[in-house]
């Protein structure tokens, strides 16, 4: 089955983080790939990457990059996907990653979300899918119905917790 | 006929910045609305209007605010409609906002884009939109071909400005 | 007994933190609550206490919250109560949810304390109930002087140590 | 009539920024003084001040100050009202007041609100205040009515003006 | 005569930056060329460029950028020329160029000045063409003469200027 | 008469803010000598200054410096005269000439005040010499006094000021 | 025998920190004590010391706090003798104690020192006693000599250390 | 064989660093020296090697230093040679570093690498020594394709890998 999510790494050191957003995309069951490539190190491949994607059947990337964080960047200049930047704190917390890719100049937008956030990168993906897509939309609004019942379940133990302050 | 982006503000204070966002969904001919609804003064408001969001056609929200600004993430957190968020710069350069919009917990991505960034805004809602629109898709690649001829150009306004260091 | 202060977390993993609240109220014999809602995750139940608290005899807020720190704000903007927001150190070591705290906008004020400062929040809402209670003023003027006293305390064990140093 | 709520500034440089203060503090009718007093220059005075303001009547203090800003912090050390800080942006863009107010030590906290937002300052103090008091709490039920209906229309007048980008 | 030194920048609004670096290169009668090339806008220029540099007889690449200011970085992946980076002061007081230059990831090296500092880009050229050039070495050596002489005679400025103030 | 304080600036940009240094010490009848000598560009310079400084009479440095600012620890590096470092905000508005200036290593101190405060620069210098001078003592304590009496003033026209607020 | 240094702490958990300037003062057997003394928990006891210091024999203060650190600033503005000021790293990696002591206002300076520096702090205060003490003078040149003696060894333990290297 | 290549830290503790850049002039048989002087500690020592550099035969100069990181700037404005500094993280994750080597004022270049970039250091030195050097430019480019063909492995490995999500 074609790949409709590309996830591109700076490095596979950034897995541990990425793997997160792997995760996502199986959950809803949207077929994906996983790369490594590097925006300093392998120019020709994300230019190959980028301009290629959509004729691949491509709809949505997601790029991850620490430090000087080019790689979304780089690839949203080459291609009109969608692309969503993920900052991976590889130093100063994150902070320059995270400069990196949201300061991006008029007409390249990069999609950006929190540091080391690939959850959340997966999840915006398939909402961009999901634009023309009933099915995924209700999956989404039971993920969404889920988030609620975990804390409602976690105030629920809170509850009984607290009980032992009480008794002063 | 029926809008297909919204563009939401904080403030009507955001309105200068937000206007480079309506320009370019005119330029690309999507039809948009524009409302100012603060996630901290309206928030029945911002609540009936991110619930009804996709219902009334809308397919992308662009939503900006400045200092703790809430409001992309609020709106986010009741729609699963892919909200983009503009960080403004009304206090500390747009640092505050910019923390308060991409740093966003597990579960609700907002698609953050550079501080002040109404056009890469924007152009984000085309990509997202273009995923099933072969006429938006060549829109956006002429866009991008018209990028590099602005700057083709200044280059070459360039080349003769420089002769003018060279007779030292 | 009905709640007169009511704790809220946006995750139950703010819970290390927040327990030191709970221990000052506990000592103050204040009455309180303590609940996990999300402003993102379970925005109608936030709404739902919100507007209800004042109603239930709650009569001051707590609200910690880590990263993109909305909690506080979105209940301050549903409330005429007193709300203090305790920023959680979860990334950027609690910047991020100062700034997405403390900067608010005019008309919908939280009364911030320090980043993980559970303890100092949990003070303030006893200053804040101790304004028509001629009992809690006598208890927080004892509170006070016992800060002194530990002070003092170490001060002598520290001349004690000191002495080690002059016999070079 | 006798003040119940007491504005401090660190010098007088402050009052344009605390004059917001001053006006909603005169809009909800309720009394107050300000005072120019420094943490630095007149320590003598600000802990006569300090030590005197509860049984003077004072039941809230709003203390201003920018830079080094010890000028909340040294009056919560010295009283068991409530302290509310408002950080000035004198340098650093008030980042450096920002810190030096609201990371103050376990046992003496002060209820920070943003930079320069003497308004929320004063509406917080309201909000203390309302505690036991049905006619405030009516009143600040109003003025967030009132904050909301400015939004509503200024969101009125936006939707006549944006139809002038519809008309490309 | 064939350009040694090649400054890029990433826009022409950053030209009265940057005509700082064509002065110097100038002043020591390095030929040199000035162009502007987007990393994001222009990505194929701007790979024809770097690939081909020191064929043409570049020596040194000079790149300016602000912002998210992929530039210096983008083209240095590209050659294994020295890359010379300038932050320009766009956004965040440069703050966010300067992590995006200097933060390059290990094998991908660009020499970073200060913000603004296009001066001081062009010096660092010349310091690295002196390399095997005994007339730029000695050239150098007066510049530096020079710099030191405009502060010894501002400081005999200084001495009749400060004889005002002893007049108490 | 000789000079006791050397008052020694980067550039002579800086003199405007470290005017305010020479006027203190003339209002303290403190001889002073004004000298512009940069580290970078005038290292052989700064070097006989500061190993001849204790010999001429010197007893305090004080040394001012914007950017990457070196100044007052190369001097204090080659005496062991106290030396006074005042940070300017000559970029990122002082934060890197505060940190290029406290941050000292062990073993060589500079005592730092604020961004651009020489006026607290030279008081400091004052304070050091006051040390075994009672006259220089006595003046500070009036110096001290007139502060406190600034302030004191100025709440005493404020006390007339607020009762514009009040006619409501 | 008299001290002539008082090291005072915000808090007992400054200990580790500050021994180290105990030790340098002992080194140089200068007399001293150390008293733990919180500007908010004991304002009372902050003042008795500030105020009756001088008389005392005291000649220079270090002070050292973390966060909102106040005990510097606070002491400065109740004495005319130098006062040393240390940022204890306990948050922000302490920058916002940094902050809070350097950046005070016109009139109270404080004599900053690195974060944590503590070593340095207590040579300031050699080099200010040093002012009319030769024999402290020189000792200080020996100190400063060892620093270079110490750099010298550890450069020719690298000689050798480096020749491993050179073994490709 | 003269060293080329000059490797100066502030401290031997910068050693684990640094080591990385030997390595790296290793690996290309470039020969070169490491010592440990000390701007602030050795400055005698600093200033004999700066001004004899060239004599030495040393194209390059590598300087590293943590804190108010003044080595490198003081190095490169006693030489003509290029200088390379190289940010270490001793304190604030090395942002006090990177200000203090690349604010550098006009006139003074140091070409700055990332912070703890040792490997960036060794290879920016090579390009700039391979501008004359036809030997060291094959050796780059074949160190650039190394780069490339790790990643390319890499991402053979992560094709695998990521084969175990698709399962689900």
């Amino acid at each position: 089955m074609l790949a409709r999510v590309s996830i591109i790494m700076g490095s596979t050191s950034d897995l541990p983080v990425m793997e997160k957003a792997a995760k996502v995309l199986d959950e809803f069951q949207i077929p994906f790939e996983i790369n490594a490539l590097s925006a300093h190190r392998t120019p020709g491949e994300v230019e190959a990457f980028a301009t290629q994607a959509r004729k691949k059947g491509i709809e949505v990337i997601i790029a991850a990059a620490g430090m000087a964080a080019h790689l979304p960047g780089v690839i949203a200049s080459m291609t009109t996907l969608p692309v969503i930047g993920v900052p991976i704190s590889a130093s100063l917390e994150g902070m320059d990653a995270l400069l990196a890719i949201v300061q991006m100049p008029p007409g390249i937008p990069v999609a950006t979300v929190g540091i080391n956030a690939a959850q959340n990168a997966a999840l915006l993906a398939v909402q961009i899918l999901a634009g023309s897509d009933q099915n995924l939309q209700t999956k989404l609004a039971t993920y969404k119905e889920n988030l609620k019942d975990k804390i409602v379940l976690a105030n629920e133990e809170l509850k009984k917790v607290k009980f032992e302050y009480k008794t002063n």
